[in-house]
């Protein structure tokens, strides 16, 4: 049997939010049109209050199943999932500031999901309202733990923000229930979830609640899946092949749902990104509390395929639309893309949980890639609008247009989806920004992200208190100031030199200090000293604009190049550039003037190069010609953050630039 | 009304088959192999008597409507097309060359065939064995009328070829029939068929019969196409919305099936190619015996979208697998490309009727193109295995693996289709292409393919007979020598100076004869004298390799460049090259060295090159990385002509290459 390990591994603990503030330019905005506009708008859509969008039925569904209203449920038969990523996304907004207004409205709905949980434990409005009578008997398409598991990360993350238990209880009384129900003992389900998120979920509970009946239950789960016979394949047996969904695949493409194999097994990412990547979050979580090394090699053997062979240049994952999936080593297609916000946010989940184990570098960079370029840009500046697929590669007239292939690509920010997922996954991740920055690991406190704001953490002991201050992403110029350190004792801060920087350099106490193999410790600057208060560390990464390849065997990328400045991946839009961006060639010996743009797109750095351009004004005409191709004229182009794109009306951009 | 046109256009008459002997070292062996190879393997498949294809069940569907075998109906509903093209490719041997044995054959088919008819005159296997109660009620997706058409061509052709009157009474009973059903009457259905094929059938039978109500019932199904209300959507009323196919697209989705609009209306290639090119086919024949200018225009409309926004280089055309379709203008990507085999056979077919009306050479250079590059192409040296999608970059990684965008395409020719359009189609296209290189307008024969042999053809009441010799397409020294020439009076010879040709020159009995406006129209040197037996015109057209570029707002192939030979088009294959083709630069000033290589793929002229090739020893690492760009190395490539790839086992295969 997997998974005996019984001692935890060294792991750090989840960092509270109200001990970090956030101070930062770049990331206020963000957090606080979380909390004014998109935590409030989404509130409005969940109770269809959003007359223009796509209506939820979410309230209302738990209405109905709490006996206070009449009516059929309505939506997908996940829609319960919306509701408990939003209360989660408000636990947060209250964890880092009490607001008595939301936590009012919050308790209110807390209450009416309380009056729908049944008797038993058990919570879904889809199956108390629509099918009572087929709880537990479609787990491949219906989610009901997936459903559960995000209540649970609700119920816990209310619990730690406001210290009221009355969420706590329904959803510990409902893992009580799960576990009564699965397990592979006789007369239990041996069963799991399609859509994987009950793993992680169940490590939240126990670590909050220190019920190790849930870690267990956790374990179980990922333990259980993959084994054979197909746990699917015997319910859909049971229903006499009835499927929720038309086309029925969830039941029986078990790699889809990562099914295929047991979880130790799996060589390769492939399916649903999104579930792989919850998947993976939620074996880190039960390695890192029982000790498994068998299940953390697992977890760095698909994070070392993801990110080396199925990421894209934005942190954007999962390049095809069929299955919302991965697909094949360097497959990673530009324009028929898929790369949902959902899955950039469940990578940067997997990315912290393994910094929490293993503070490594290449887990933050990837974590600020997939930060700062997709997740960002799949909100709109007006926090009403959002991407769930986010190309490298758009041309209007292809969206939406005769070429089914590109049906998925938008090339503006939609206002809510029928499947809801991704908006309320970017207010519940920015809402909680703070637990992403720091970690503390033995007597070390490492600093991943460089996001301004104070921290007040526990280190080895010692109380310290950590004021950063920065214009990231915009320069490189990052401050670390040591507001408190009460036991005097040395103990090491350790600072991320980012993957893309080539030139870095360091002061404490505005004194040089060197960059080596003995003061790098996987891709960290450490200082270990008696931290005084006052004391000053400053790390100055260069931040030029750098030119980024594709490895070789990624065709769709064969002879372009990529703009890179800090953490930000550039791209061109038609607003600045005129259509026909495929008609742009960078020469190799182009100079950049990186500036900043104070009110461009809430305020940027862009960059400048001079390029070249097709004449296509010489082309003789006819689709196929053998005279000589049109020459290339001088052009000025301009390059703005990927993450700013779609915000000017729809038109073309491009990442990825052919280079000569 | 439209179509009121009463007077034909001056155009070609069909070339019988028996006038034109082929003798051509490129095409005798593409033909013998339709003789001893294709044709008698597809009847075996017909039976289902090859083993590891998948069965057919045609031969057998007609045995059990005819009453001589129990049993259901196997296939696709319009299964019996296959029967009616194969024997329509047997006439076309027929007709060049007399054979008792396979003709045997035939008529005992055909005695099935006839006895399958419905006293009524009704043919069709599928609603006489399956769904006998369901004639004409679903137009949009059932095919009665495309299947009707393909017998109707079988039954035209086999009296073309053999005087036997027997299926083309058969065929004119069913055409009596269908005018009894269909029309604007009355009590008739105001329909027409989902897809197109019945219209340029009925042309061809009013062609052999005389009868001018097939002429008018071809018409009417020209003009009422596109009508509103929509026939599809009425009959799909009446059905209370049941759909053949699961998918039940084909009654909705008018662009599918051009029912949009009025055909005269329509301003671009939407929808299934096959089905378009058929319509625009049967709309050019229509055109020619009514004198309508209005759908010669419409055709011509058509005509110039496909050829200068929408085909491949290869002569491929509708270049999305959903729907097997057309696009938008310039959408013609290499990889996720469909091409069928099929739709370049109709492009043929539309060519040739439009050279009929008007000798241009635009419309025999695409003949020549999608002949000599697709439709060879579909077919493998062995005459046993075919191409449905012919793709211009193959990975065979992609084919089947993961991303199912890439799952129509296959890397190697497979034996025999469920739905198999294709590989008859391609048997009947070899079979008559004595039909294709001569047309007689006038007092002008024209020349437009270079395929050797000899010509008995009637230009103006002169009995004329030409002989041509060469060595197309390996060179373009191309021989016409007049054999006989009875009246001795003045007529002109007319020969294609190709699109793709930058030097040709022209001698008659050995004396140079200039090109020039004068002596050049529509894009043919045009020679007119009492040409006499043993008068000899010279052709040459130089084949330098040339480079070829796409129209600038091609996406797919910015920044690349294919080679092309004479008509051919080429392309690099693994086989030749190793992996990872996408590393391939071509630097603008690389030489090229063409060479004749006997033994390598029956024949061919392969093109050696210097190119660049990346260095990708030298990559760094990981997926992304800043450092420069490895470099190029020098390597020479080697290109083959397109039509042979896919010979020698699975590999990478691209036509367009990057150019530096």
């Amino acid at each position: 049997m997997y998974g005996t390990g019984t001692d935890k591994m060294v792991h750090s603990a989840r960092v509270p939010l109200n001990q970090v503030q956030i101070q930062d330019e770049f990331w206020n905005y963000y957090i606080q049109l979380v909390r004014d506009v998109v935590v409030p708008y989404q509130w409005e859509a969940l109770n269809d209050r959003v007359g223009s969008a796509e209506p939820s039925g979410a309230v209302r569904n738990f209405k109905i199943a709490a006996g206070l209203e009449q009516g059929d449920f309505y939506g997908m038969v996940f829609q319960d999932s919306d509701i408990a990523k939003w209360l989660e996304a408000v636990a947060y907004l209250l964890e880092a500031k009490r607001d008595p207004a939301l936590e009012e409205i919050a308790d209110g709905l807390i209450d009416i999901i309380a009056l729908a949980q049944q008797d038993d434990g058990y919570l879904n409005t889809y199956f108390t309202v629509k099918e009572p009578g087929q709880k537990w008997t479609n787990l491949a398409e219906c989610h009901e733990l997936y459903c559960a598991g995000h209540m649970i990360e609700a119920g816990v993350a209310y619990f730690q923000a406001t210290g009221k238990r009355k969420l706590l209880d329904v959803v510990s009384r409902f893992a009580d229930h799960i576990d009564s129900v699965f397990g592979t003992e006789p007369g239990k389900l041996a069963g799991y979830d399609g859509h994987q998120e009950i793993e992680l979920a169940l490590v939240k509970l126990y670590q909050a609640t220190g019920n190790e009946r849930y870690l267990r239950l956790g374990r179980y789960f990922v333990d259980q899946r993959g084994q054979k016979p197909s746990f699917y394949q015997i319910q859909l047996d049971e229903r006499g092949g009835k499927t929720h969904w038309p086309s029925g695949n969830e039941a029986v493409d078990l790699e889809y749902n990562q099914s295929h194999l047991p979880v130790r097994e799996q060589e390769k990412a492939i399916g649903h990104a999104v579930r792989l990547l919850y998947m993976l979050t939620g074996m880190a979580d039960v390695a890192a509390e029982t000790g498994d090394k068998s299940l953390l090699a697992a977890c760095r053997k698909l994070w070392d395929n993801i990110v080396s062979r199925q990421m894209y240049i934005t942190g954007g994952v999962g390049s095809m639309p069929q299955g919302e999936a991965f697909s094949f080593d360097y497959d990673l297609p530009n324009d028929t893309v898929y790369a949902e916000t959902c899955a950039s946010i469940g990578l940067i989940f997997f990315a912290q949980r393994m910094l929490r184990i293993a503070p490594e570098s290449q887990f933050a960079d990837v974590m600020e890639r997939a930060l700062y370029n997709t997740v960002v840009g799949g909100m709109s500046r007006d926090g009403k609008h959002f991407f769930y697929v986010n190309p490298l590669e758009v041309d209007p007239k292809a969206c939406g247009g005769a070429n089914r292939k590109y049906d998925h690509i938008k090339p503006v920010r939609q206002e809510w989806f029928g499947c809801a997922c991704c908006p309320p996954n970017v207010a519940r991740l920015l809402a909680s920004l703070g637990e992403y920055i720091y970690t503390v690991q033995g007597n070390t406190l490492y600093t991943h992200l460089y996001i301004g704001g104070e921290a007040a953490l526990e280190v080895a002991g010692n109380k310290v208190t950590l004021k950063q201050t920065s214009n990231y992403p915009w320069d490189g110029k990052i401050k670390l100031e040591v507001i408190r350190a009460e036991a005097g004792e040395a103990f090491g801060l350790a600072v991320r030199i980012p993957g893309w920087c080539k030139e870095a350099s360091l002061t404490v106490n505005g004194a040089g200090y060197p960059l080596n193999d003995q003061t790098m410790i996987n891709g960290y600057a450490r200082i270990e000293r008696a931290w005084q208060p006052g004391d000053i560390l400053e790390l100055r990464v260069e931040m030029p604009v750098t030119r980024i390849y594709s490895h070789p065997l990624v065709r769709a990328n064969a002879g372009k190049v990529a703009l890179q400045r800090g953490p930000l991946v550039y791209c061109l839009e038609q607003a600045d550039n005129g259509p026909h961006l495929h008609e742009i060639v960078l020469p190799r010996d182009a100079e950049f003037r990186a500036g900043k743009e104070d009110s461009l797109l809430g305020g940027i750095v862009s960059i400048e190069a001079e390029a070249l351009r097709l004449r296509d004004e010489e082309w003789p005409g006819g689709l196929y010609s053998s005279e000589p191709a049109p020459g290339m004229k001088n052009d000025t182009v301009k390059f703005i953050p990927y993450y700013a794109w779609a915000n000017r009306g729809e038109g073309e951009m491009s990442v990825w630039v052919r280079e000569q």
